[in-house]
């Protein structure tokens, strides 16, 4: 293969597009094995019409006949939340087996929180405030991490020394999910009530979803607020 | 793509390769994030010693990486066997939408239980009774069909309609699912106590993952017996 | 435990509630979990209040925490659209193992289909042709069976001998599924598209769902449309 | 419901069995319906040796009919860890929600790493190093914290602030799931490959797990090796 296609995202996270299966054309197929259709060629206007219809009409399981395959880089308390979606596989670093990268994630904006924590409403903090507490909370990561070193330098297991790190700590994992399972991450993680930096590669994902399944992705926006896995 | 590989099985049947993504050493560098691994280039033996060493000690997940995609045409008493492995996709020909094709399955050898239910032990039936047998079966498929003909002719709905077809009758179904899930899908049913029937399928599913990925079909069969989901 | 809630359906069906567990309040207090408010007595008003946000905002896992076992009896066809719900646990009766039972689903009414199959738009067939038909269909049954019987009589292997069966024929298994499962059963099942044999169980189904969790059919009702697993 | 059976664990974790769904006696009759022998009472000795021949014929589904249901408290290094057993339930405590609990892990008795990391060998700190070790470890725990609380005085969102908290802070979270999903968790987690760690949380579950499910238990000791999903 080629160079996969790779996009920086914060400060040290990365989403890379290791292969994908299928297309448009083959989610509409595996439809219409339903009605012995899927070895006739049709025109476009046909498929997308059809790819629509199936997303409207609750009919999710041709979707899963497209596959993606990533490779992201990205703060823990991100993965944390990514990890909730069960219907995918993932194989991330491992800090009991290797020296953890010193790199962990400083928002270059921090936010306040306005109104009430359901209101997911936030205000940057002021230039001269931001900067300190990027150098506050810098201060934390390297006193964090020379701890983790001098821990291994003694050494104490990997597994153990690791858990002195922050939540901000980056990591590394492939994802391999189909294209309604990847629909369901976007809707919820795509979304103005999740936390903007898991919304960052998410943002990052729909651009690369659009990009290779251009129809289904016109009919996730247009219809999944009524469909579902 | 190219003509995808098709092997006919049974009277009526096939599998077909419609597609492929990640090979053995894909799983092994899907593995190899672990360890910050996953990117340099390595000999086919270390990439063959990783694959038996994750599967004699049940790391399952970097298997999850590979994904195959068949279309299968096969009696429906076979298919409710093959739709109980739920970690996979299907779409299936419906009885529904269109009008049923005239297919059933005729065992070109019927055979005699010896023993008890567990034992799964068998004999054929002698060739003349086994010609007698066929023909007697077959008689009672044109018969279903025949009423299923005239129950369409009357207007009578598909789905009402074809209620009266044997479980012999023959569906198509796309079938996507990951090389882990296949491998748990070809343990139990290319397996002496699996029905013969579904085992002639797994047998050729087995024959086309050995030859996309030989390194991890060898591993399978010397480890699975003590590796799992 | 006391004699479980049952109810039959279609000729020869049934459900019945085998166990349930978990409530409206225990999914309340699952999801206050993530506030370290799940141990603090609340009014009925708060608790169905949450669960009708939780459902209208797509926070659906709390609804994993209230299970549902039932067993089922019903014809093959309809048991074949059932398996589709993967998020579940089945296990059947095996044609491979017992001698099947000689009972298959004769309709009250047939129907005739109206207009295209996607208008699912049916009419009934006029009494005096229902009745010619129910009795050529059951004579058609009555051959089935005798040729199993026929075929078992010799010796010949239950699990060759059943695929002259029709799909009209009842089998029974017992299903195990969260609430949100349910939900999504009952979404794509008690639902105006869906064939109205397997539609009759799950309108039983939703009666008894109503009964053991009423706030969350309420919310489900309500809300759904705009939820998803 | 009664006080639940609460077991401490580690220095601020525990392991609480919520609720709990069927026994060895229900998923020995959820197999018996494949042979409609579900509704006649056995003896022990026959639901014994149903069991065991279950697991070792790995016919696994079974034991999906009976459920588990905890509240865990636990690192959230070891949290990492238990999500990625995906047939299960989760709802978690949510740092984006509410103000996270001053108390994170310190281990009682630091571990050093022998021999290779496949090894997985270790051996004590000794005391006086290890007395040192955990107040500088305490001593970066107070720090982390001090700096989250002086974020949320600050105002910056609880989302941001959450970051600068280590790998150790405990996390509480529900999970429900099915016997055979727990065997696969006993037996990749009550392992001496496992990390200490949650191995601590995977023994006391075994515990539970073997006081509600006898048969069972003593089956997967004796059969899991070559049993599976």
């Amino acid at each position: 293969m080629s160079e996969p296609l790779h996009i920086d995202i914060l400060d040290h996270g990365f989403v890379e597009l290791i292969d994908f299966m299928g297309d448009d054309r083959r989610c509409a197929n595996a439809a219409r094995v339903s009605v012995r259709g899927d070895t006739r060629e049709r025109s476009d206007k046909a498929d997308q019409g059809l790819i629509a219809r199936l997303l409207a009409d609750h009919h999710t399981s041709p979707f899963e006949h497209a596959v993606f395959q990533f490779k992201v880089r990205a703060p823990i308390f991100v993965v944390r939340q990514w990890m909730r979606h069960r219907f995918s596989s993932f194989n991330e670093e491992s800090g009991r087996y290797v020296e953890l990268v010193d790199e962990c994630y400083t928002p270059a904006q921090f936010r306040r929180q306005v109104g009430k924590r359901m209101d997911y409403a936030f205000e940057n903090l002021p230039p001269q405030e931001n900067s300190e507490l990027q150098a506050e909370v810098q201060a934390l990561y390297r006193q964090s991490y020379d701890l983790y070193q001098k821990m291994l330098a003694t050494g104490i297991a990997r597994e153990h020394a690791r858990m002195v790190l922050p939540l901000a700590l980056y990591t590394t994992f492939y994802w391999t999910l189909n294209a309604l399972s990847l629909m369901n991450f976007l809707h919820l993680r795509n979304h103005e009530h999740a936390q903007s930096e898991i919304r960052a590669y998410a943002a990052v994902m729909e651009d690369i979803f659009k990009e290779k399944m251009p129809w289904t992705h016109a009919a996730f926006r247009e219809h999944w607020g009524t469909a579902m896995i």
